[in-house]
Formats: C-alpha cells, structure tokens, sequence
C-alpha cells in the first residue's frame, strides 16, 4: 500500500519496514501454546526488526469446538483458551521502547467448517458473569460452525457477511505480571479490535527485554462489542511483519492504518477505557502533530472516531481515533 | 429518498409518510423555550400525524456566547441552558404509541460565526464533574467560535471539518417526569447521536398525551463521544415531518436511515447504555425481522455497530445498529 | 438528646432548633401523595422554620401489597409507586439556603402484617433491570409480609430483626426537573440510607421558594445497599422538626447525628457515588472544621466510613462519614 | 477467643484449629519480597496446616519513605511496590481447597515514625488516574509520617487515631496469572479491607499446588475506601495461623470473625465488587446456613453489612457481611 511507506512504523522504525528474514511460526514450531502473556515463558522464536513471520494460530477454543455438540463448557477447561502464539523475541528491544506489528494478511486454516461462534455460560454483554454477578440461570449454551473462506463467513442461509478478519489478541509481556490471554489491559492482550486487521499496524509498549511478542485469537468478522462474547474465532495464518522504534514511550496500544490514528483503551467501567483512549489520543496529537492539548481535545469533540472492541472481557477496550487527513500541516 | 416509502414510519404510520400540513414553529412563535421535558409546560404547537414543522432552533448556550469572551460560566445560569422548542402536540398520539420524526433537513441561522464550541469548567469526559468528583482545579475555560456554513465548518486554518449536522436532543415528554434538557435518558432528550442528521426517522415512545415534542441543540458536526462536552453548537432552521405510529411500544428511542436500524440507551455506567441498546435491537429484531433471540445475539456479536453518542451528559448514549441488508428475509 | 443544642441546626438554624407550633399532616390532609418530587405540584402545608409536623407516610407499595398474594405486577401502576407526602413550604426558604429535618420518631401504622418485602421482576441488584439489560428470563416475584412492632421486625421463626427505622426518601425540590420519586440525585430524593432515622438531621439544599419539602418511604429496617430492592416497607407516623439555615449552599445533602457527620452522594457508577460523598466530606471539612484540604483527603483514608444507601435505584447513594470526636479543636 | 473453636478453620480444617509448629519468617528469611502474586516465584517456606508463622512485612513503600521529603515518585519505580513475603506453600493444598488464614497479632515493628501515608500522583479515589483518565495536572504530592504504638496512631497534633491494624495483602496464587501486587481480584490480593485484622480468619481459595500463600501490606488503621490511596502503611510483625481444608471450593475470598461473616468482591465498577461480595453470600448462606436462595437474598435487602475496602486500587473491593446471631438455627 502507497501509505506504508508514510507510516510511522516506516518513518522511526529501526528497518525503516523494510523487510529482511521470514521466519514460519507453525504450529509444530509453536509447540506449547500460552494461556498467559507474561515474562515467564520460553521464546519461541528469537528475530531482527524488519523481519517477516508467518504465524499459524489457532483458534480461541483452540480447535476443540469441531461440532455444533462441542460445548464449551465441556470440551473446555478453564483458564485455558485462547492460546497465544510466542513469545518473538525482537533483538534490541527494551523498556521504553515500541514494537510495530504490521498485519500483511490473515487467511483461514483448516477444513470447513472452520468458524465458530458460541454463547458460553455466564459470558457475555448481555448475560450475568463472574464479574456482574446476579442470580439468574445462567443464559443456553449454544455452538454455532460457520464455513469461511476468504469471500465470505456464511453464517445462514440468509445473512452472509464479510470476510473481514483481525487478530483479536496482540502484546508484548507485561514487565512483571503475567495475564491471562482472555484480559485486555494497558499492554495490550485481548482487545478485539476489528481495526486490527491487515493493512494496520499496531505499536506495543515494550516492557521487558525482547519485548517478548505474543499473537492470537483470529476472528473473520466481529461487530462491534463482541456482544455475545465471541466472534466468527478461527484457525489463521496470518503474516506479520515486526518492527522496533527506540525509545518510544507509549502508555497503552497504538494503532494506525492508512486512514487514521487510533489511541486504545482497556479497563472498567466503559468510560474508562475511553477517557483512556481519547487522552493518549490528544496526547499523541500534540507530541506529535503539533497540535495544542486544548485544540486537540475540542477539535476531537467534533470528529473523533470510536470504536468498541469487546465489553464482554475482564476489561473492555475501546479505540479513539482521528482521520489522518486532519492531522496533516 | 428512495427508501423512505419502506421505512417504519411510511409502512405504519397513521399518515403513511405522506406530508400534510407544514407549520412554521419561528423563534417569535416558540416565545419562551423550556430546560425541561416534561409534562408541565403548555404547548405551543397542535399538530396532526404528517404534518411537516420547520422549527427555527437556538443553539445551546442560547445565543449568549457571541464572542469568545464570552465566557459560558459568566453569560450562562445554570440549569438555564439547551433550550428547547415545543412542547408539540400530536393529535391522536396516547401512551403506547410511538411518534416518529423524520429529519429532512437542517440548516444554519444566524450571522457567522455561528458555531460555537467550549470547554466548560467541571464538564466533559476528561475533567472531574459534579459526577466524577475530584479534587483537581478545573481545567481553563476556553471559547471557540466558528464560521458554518453548509458547506464546512472552518475549525482553523489547518482544518475544515465537513458540514455533518444533526439534532442533540429530541424527545417526547416523560409520563410524570420532567427532565432537565441536559439528561438523556429512555424517553430520548440530549442524545448527541450523530446519526440523528437529515435523513434519518427517530422513533420516540409517548409516554402521555399528544407526546409533547420538544427538539433543540443542533450540531453543525460532532465527534464520538462529544468528549470535551460540546460539538459545534449552532442555531438551526430545521425541518421535519412528524407522523405516529399507533401502539407500538418501545422502551426507548429508536432509529432509522437508509442503511440502518438502530436502538438507543442512555444510561451511566457507559456499558449499562450499550446492553440496552444492544438489547433493545435484539428485542427488535426478533419482534419484526424474524429473527431467533439468539441468533440475533450471536449475529450481533459478528455484525452490529455502535455508535457513542455522548459520554459527557449525566447519562452516557449509545446507539446499537444493524445494516437492513442483513434484515432482509 | 444532649447533641442536640450542639448541632449545626440549633447552632445556625433561624429557629435557632427551638420547636414552635405542631402540624398535622395525616392521610387525609395531605389527599392526593405525590410521585414526582418538584416544583410543580400543589403546596399542601406552610410551616415556620422550628415548627413540627407530625407526617403520615404511606408505604412505597401504597399500601395496595395487603397479602403475600398481591403481586407488585399486578397491583401496582409503574411509574406511580412511593408516594410522597408535601410539599410542605418553609416560610423564608430560597435558593443559596438549606432546610434542616430532625427526625424525632418514627411510628408503625395500620394493622399487622404492616411490613411488606418484594423480589420485583427486573429490580434488585442481583437482578437484570431496565439500565443492566440482560438476555435471562425475570427472577421469581416473591411477597414477604412481616409483622413490625416498635420491638422487633418479624422476620421469620427463625430471625427477629431490630426495629431500626429510617425515612427512604427525603428532599426539597429541584429547581426545574420534576423527578420520580424512586431517584435520587443532587437535591436527596430515594436514598434509602440507614442513617436517616430518629436522632439524625439531615440538611438538604433549598432550590426554590419554599424549598418544598417532600418525605416518604419509611423503612422498619435495612440492610446497606438494599440488595433485592426493597426494605421492610411500612406506613408510619413520623414526626420532624424542620428549621431553616440561611446562605448555607451545599451541592448534595449532609447528615448529622450524636457521633458523626456525614455528606451524601447520588450517582452512578457506585465510585462516582462514593466520590462525589467523599468529596463533599472535605469541602465540609475545610470549611468549617479549620481541615487543611489535603490534611482532610489523608485523614479521611484512616478513618472515614462509608455507608452504602442503595445500589438497586436508577442512581445509587453513598454516605461518607466522620466520627465528630475527630472534628474537635 | 472463645468462638474460635466454633469457626469455619477449626470445625473443617484439617488441623481443626489447632497450632502445631512456629516458623518464623524474618525479612532476612524471606530475603526476597515479591510484587506479583503467581506461581512463578520460588517457594519461600513450606508448612504442614495448623502451623504458627510469624511474619515480618514491609510497608507498602518497602521502607523507603524515612522523612516527608522521601517523594514516592523519587524514591520508588512502579511496579515495584507493596513487597510481599511468601510465597508460602501449604502441604497437601490442592486446587479445589481453601487456604484458611486466622491472624493472631500485627505489632508494629522498626523506629517511630514508622507510619507512612502519602498521596502519590496520579493514585487515588478523587484524583485523575492511569484508568481514570484526565487531563488535569497531578494532585500535589504529599508525605505524611506518623508515629504508631499500640496505642494509637498519632495523625495530628489534633487528632489520635485508634491503633487497628490489618493486613491489606492477602492472597493465594491464581492458577497461571501472575498478577501485581497492588491489584486485587478473585484470588484476594490487596484488597485492603480494614475487618482483616487481628481475630479473623480470612477463606482463600486454593488454585495451585500448595497454595503458595502471600502477604504483605500491613495498616496500622484504614478508613474505608483508603480515600487518598494510602493508609497508615507500616512495617509489622504479623503472626498467623494456617490450616487447610479440603475440597471447599469458592470463587473468591471470604472472611470470618467473632461477630459475622463477609464474603469479598473485587471488580470495576464498585457496583460489581458489591453485587459480587453479595452474590457470594447469599450462595453461601444457601450451602451452609440453610437459607433458601431468595430466603437470604431478601434477609441481607434488611440486615446486610457493606465494608468498603479500597476503591483506588486497579480494582475495588467490597465485602457483604451477615452477624452470624442471625445464622443461628
């Protein structure tokens, strides 16, 4: 894409997103999946800024939802799903620094049907959880396979949707917490963000040597919220190429594709996680675009954008954003 | 506009869409605007199902902040602020009844510059409110005047925004209620949704007799979220027909344009907003387009789209949408 | 009780806590109860700052919950539930002032069973309701009716409950909103706070001429937070003192009783609640007890208390309080 | 105390109560604190159930706060606060138990002032914070150093506080998360509830081999809601009593003393942990009090107990307490 090259990735990256190596995370490579995102676990794959990486990822349910009779809760045990790919460690990279993940592309694996979409038991926006406890019977537990390529994720015999698919989970570790891969928080994790798809690229705040770069949990399509708690989860292979910018200190995820800047959020209640999002967002703007705090933030009342990545998780995450064409001298 | 004869309010409507009358609700006719809705204040206008108002609106800080000098927090006496036209009766309209209002266009009055912006000590997303308390001296109060016109809104000499118009606050009267102008809540009021522009049909619950219509606070444009606690506030000449739909009982307001349908919450915290919406669409969906309750669910969690109306008001709007492509059978 | 000529009511009151003359404002005096607390209804007593009225309160239920069999959905109008007795005038009340309310008693009416207990549908805090939207089916509608004597509160065999009353709802009027009366807010309102029984004053900010004083909802006792939604409900025969302080603006009510002070937030989430309590506990604090602010802020986090009213109404209420031995100079 | 040997621990554990061996973990045996609560550091202590463990914690500011000059944002590096001994493996404690702590005594321990408070910048309930988003300057930073005898707590020329220490960190580790150790969650951590003093017994649930017990963060007394983000912090030699008992599975922490019993929530908003704590109590009234399930939900709407513990944290804490003269059958 033409913008690439204007990315800030680009501009500051220490390859300048050129890429070198490609490297093949398969999942034999892989190995052990991680359930948690943290300092604790083996590399996997040790790179150069500017390298490429084809990573096979598995599924949220981690392949175990074959049938639409796969209930979660019996298939699966707790707190092990979404299994993450990684750690990458990324030479050169320490705290204070940003590492740039460049989503090429994110295509389907496995045989049809490869999607699934399940209400689990005390999950979601709209049902009593372990956190929003009430007392009500848990909501049905219902299994939904879905056949996907890359045309379409055809969910019924009357609704097809897009194939539009992002990566639902993306960090680096923590500097000493290790989180669980189902949490959003201020490193990144779970935040289902549909902008985070190919053609975007994400900056991660860098916390510990290497960086220790962890991917997961592709979803070919998802609204906004991921209100049931889950999206159209699948097995991808998704290419990335990663970069690292020195000395780059961000408090919580970036993201930029060739339209806007976007500024994340991750934390409860809601409203947090977006006065999150839209502070480093002004704060980004006026680092970096020279626009005054005050300006950026009235400005920003006038045409910012937001999205909402899940209120289904531990934290919700919400994404703030202004169109590039308004950051321009 | 081409859809319009299939919308809600075309197909059951008491006048079928069709236009009748047209009444001239000037600044002159309006007399003494209102700061609350409710049911206490005489009306001002008798209207029948079809008929087309055009409403001449004042902007929300009611045309006291001329300059910008002119302090909101010195010109302004609160609760005195987002005055309101109306209340409009219409004939026939009763309790379980649904009034629909159809925007067909709003445009600018007034000597340029029309638009105004603020920061409002205590107010907005990332200040300490009355709400959010805190121990922080306010931020500075700043005023920000802007030239609108159709075709723009000249923010600065680096941006021109795009001429977005809609309408921030529109409603019927509460049963027993009467709620300052500030307040959204389920009777509708200062949503701040920016899909409430022309071309859009807002489907508000009556709640007493005749509905009492008020409508006020045009936004020549507006950000998700209206973070800093105002958009582009400007005074209006705004046209709209009004028809009514018998027994239709909704719990809250709803929304309609070409590509959408759209449920709206109001509510604190902001995650209680987005599962009454995103509830209300489910109700919706099931009621009238067919649809499983579950699989509306899950197809939401792959498709809908949220809109942050404002998260700066004692209440927080969300609206939560479907494509109508998908709601075809 | 020997505080009493200490408080900030005798000490500033204009009635200096001196009773005068005796009100009577019994069922049939006040005729019509009210369910919306504003500015709009019709006055039903003028009284002297110092005067007593002895006020007979009906139930939140109306009274119309006689036996186990009468199900709240069934015999009950929403929005028309906790009805209010007043508005009672204040002779000299304005704007800027506050009106002081000693509770003195607090005495069952009617025959027994006179305590009534109800699981609502879609209210309570373990509950989905209108602003926690849920997908699950209603919680069982559950009757409780009790016997309340000034002893003990019935329970069951197996538990007798202390009498401890207090009055639920308790306020002046807003100056334009007219609001139901099972929201709390700025002005008092459904506050559901333990603390408010005999020996306590409550001071509750005046916001029209009058300040129209509105009281109801006695409860035979509560626990913090009125978890499924109601209190023992009960009528009662209440007797206030009322006196009037004049130029004393307070943005929220306050409380007082023999051992502490205490300043009432409404709100939601439950921390802005409690923020907006705490806060207004310093602002009290430093300008009348010689607290430096930030000395107040650090001493409150040793030794505040926090007392939770509500947190099932469409605003949730917390007390923050200090033991007055620690106010002492 | 003479309820001891009626509680939970002694009627259930695998020790009933009694005291076996005394292990003492000095600052030097513990060597090196921790700041994440998980199962990924080494086991500092290995006891059999009913074993004494004399402790000796560090403030939360692990001591390096000696004068009021000593800035936490000088003197400190985030996230490396709140140091915690442990962890402390329990033999035969297996995921599916619980971890049952009573404490003894907390004595205070190094020179006066051994008692820290400070605001810290960006930290605390009415201040702008890192989830909190603002765009106000930081709070001023402020250091209190106070002394503290078993006497009291001596805040002010003005004002002696009661000397009643607790334990603000207390936790089993989660099953793979390792988690900071200023966040409270399911798993206890720092839920800085003022009733975990000496004479109660706190329930942890088991989720790893041994348990792998921490503790830190002793108070020499809390308001509730630590307010300003700090309580009275000092340096303590805490003794414990530790037994086990087998296969009691809970969700999260619960607390016992002489008076009642508590269950704890930790959650965003306040609402949740409340509605968790509240939950968790009625199931455990349910299990083994013999309450039918709606029974004890309306009896807490009348005789609940709420504690606030801290809402300044990452997460809030509440407990939801019943006396247990009302458990009685």
């Amino acid at each position: 894409m033409s913008w690439l090259p204007d990315s800030i990735m680009s501009r500051r990256g220490v390859a300048s997103g050129k890429t070198k190596e490609t490297h093949h995370l398969t999942e034999d490579a892989q190995g052990k999946f991680h359930y948690t995102i943290g300092p604790y676990s083996e590399p996997v794959l040790v790179i150069q800024p500017g390298d490429k990486v084809i990573v096979e990822t598995k599924d949220a349910f981690e392949g175990k939802v074959k049938t639409e009779n796969d209930l979660p809760s019996k298939v699966l045990q707790m707190p092990f799903v979404n299994p993450q790919n990684g750690p990458i460690m990324v030479e050169g990279a320490q705290k204070g620094d940003v590492i740039a993940v460049y989503i090429e592309s994110i295509k389907p694996r496995g045989e049809n049907p490869r999607g699934t979409c399940a209400m689990i038991p005390d999950f979601g926006a709209l049902s009593g959880t372990a956190l929003t406890a009430m007392l009500h019977p848990s909501l049905p537990e219902v299994v939904r396979k879905v056949d996907v390529d890359e045309k379409g994720v055809y969910w019924s015999k009357r609704v097809t949707l897009p194939y539009k698919p992002h990566i639902g989970t993306l960090s680096c570790s923590p500097e000493i917490d290790s989180i669980n891969s189902l949490t959003p928080d201020s490193h990144g994790g779970n935040m289902d963000l549909p902008d985070m798809g190919p053609g975007s690229i994400t900056y991660l705040p860098v916390r510990s040597e290497g960086g220790r770069l962890f991917i997961g949990d592709a979803h070919a399509c998802q609204g906004d919220g991921e209100v049931c708690g889950t999206a159209v989860e699948f097995s991808s292979t998704t290419t990335i190429h990663v970069d690292l910018i020195k000395g780059w200190e961000i408090s919580s995820p970036r993201l930029e594709n060739e339209h806007l800047i976007m500024a994340i959020g991750s934390a409860r209640p809601l409203e947090d996680a977006t006065r999150i999002a839209y502070r480093d967002l002004i704060l980004w703007m006026s680092a970096e675009y020279g626009y005054d705090k005050w300006d950026a933030y009235m400005m920003l009342s006038q045409c910012g954008k937001v999205r909402l990545g899940n209120f289904v998780d531990p934290n919700y995450t919400v994404g703030a954003g202004i169109e590039k064409k308004y950051l321009t001298i």
